[in-house]
């Protein structure tokens, strides 16, 4: 049997609360970051500022060098979108990247318990430490374009006018991020009550529980004022449907893990 | 006409890149975080470490000295969740809070255009810098838990076993983030293209251009094995619906926006 790959347990990457829902797992992470449309990405603006940036971007594992690799196999996340040029200033000024954060949280339900204290979410979250820097080669810009608008939808860089022409290549930014380590957590199941509530009658009778499945939905898709192709394509039809099919099921089985 | 109260514009929360789509209005930008399933709070684990850390948390805005203030009035930020012990221990070791980054987005559609390079999302995001401190009184952890309790549904603290008993008074830690600034982005609307690509016959013929409109949807509440209310409470009825009727037509009007 094949182990699976592991990032290493460090001081920054180790999880400590709810320690049975961490993993290290490349695969189950790597997933994690590129399902997740929005990535919260963080970094020290400057030694004389005492608040850490945040920033939303959109991002997605890749490998330029051996880009055939599987999702649960070492891959750096490529960064774009709200690329400031502070972060792109600080990453091109540090010489071994600059130091971030990549954080992906996914809600899968609301998790209704009978006391406040013991609700939840079912959820699925991911952090990467790593040191990020500009792409500096065409090639590997051209690649990370094209992993990166096929996240937002598969299949939709063929089916655009490609490739970018010079200017759109130098105006384009992208940060690769050679990762350091990484954790994820996930939490599954129904709500969990302690015996002094679950027996008692008057509080059971009262209080629903249960699990509110959550997902994220595409409506259907609305053509531009512009827009001259009346038939939607398929591979957009598709998309949308796979991904509201996907994204409800995992709600659901979240919902009804033991 | 009464001015709207908007955050003072500071080094590190001043909207640079496409910044008229950024908002200082209190009411614009609390409405983000409120709305916001999980949030990204960030901040700098300790001096000899170079990577920011990220914690998802739950978070509301909420004002115990003047518990009537609306949304748009100033407020503090309530943090509840993954309370690590790190995060706790450096906000009761800062005489004047803790500095951290709170971040929420909201993705409200994916917006197709001719090229990758103009592709965008709708969204909303907000971004709040201030000084975290735990809360120390009862009085105000008893009122932030509600806060936080009725953000995840609507009306559901009432419809709990409550109060909360002494054990889980003292084994909750709460948050309460002082805000220094803060700031708001917004994009709504379709595609842009330029008009290199608009005029050529053979590109608008071939590219759907148009948004998918993207929100959170709650599934059909599922009960836990042990619950014994038979019929799901109005209450929560009427969330599921109106929360999935509200993000889905905050969907479509951004998209539908000129």
């Amino acid at each position: 049997m094949v182990q699976n790959l592991e990032y290493p347990k460090r001081a920054y990457n180790t999880v400590k609360r709810y320690n049975n829902r961490g993993t290290y797992d490349l695969g189950a992470i790597h997933s994690i970051i590129n399902t997740t449309s929005v990535l919260h990405v963080s970094f020290a603006p400057s030694p004389d500022q005492s608040f850490p940036a945040i920033l939303p971007m959109i991002g997605v594992m890749g490998s330029f060098e051996y880009p055939s690799s599987g999702v649960d196999e070492p891959l750096d996340c490529y960064l774009h979108g709200y690329v400031s040029s502070r972060i792109m200033r600080l990453a091109r000024e540090s010489p071994n990247g600059l130091p971030i954060c990549v954080a992906a949280t996914k809600v899968d339900g609301l998790v209704l318990s009978l006391t406040p204290n013991s609700h939840s979410y079912n959820y699925r979250s991911a952090v990467l430490q790593g040191y990020a820097k500009p792409v500096e080669t065409e090639e590997e810009k051209l690649y990370a374009m094209q992993l990166i608008t096929n996240k937002v939808v598969a299949g939709r860089w063929e089916n655009t006018r490609v490739p970018p022409d010079h200017v759109e290549m130098t105006s384009t930014t992208i940060l690769r991020v050679k990762i350091d380590a990484g954790s994820g957590k996930i939490r599954q199941g129904g709500p969990h009550d302690e015996p002094k509530d679950e027996n008692k009658d008057e509080i059971t009778n009262k209080v629903w529980t249960g699990v509110v499945p959550v997902y994220e939905a595409l409506d259907a898709p609305i053509p531009s004022a512009t827009n001259k192709v009346k038939q939607l394509p398929p591979y957009l039809d598709s998309y949308v449907s796979e991904t509201n099919n996907g994204n409800r099921q995992a709600a659901l089985n979240a919902a009804n893990e033991p």
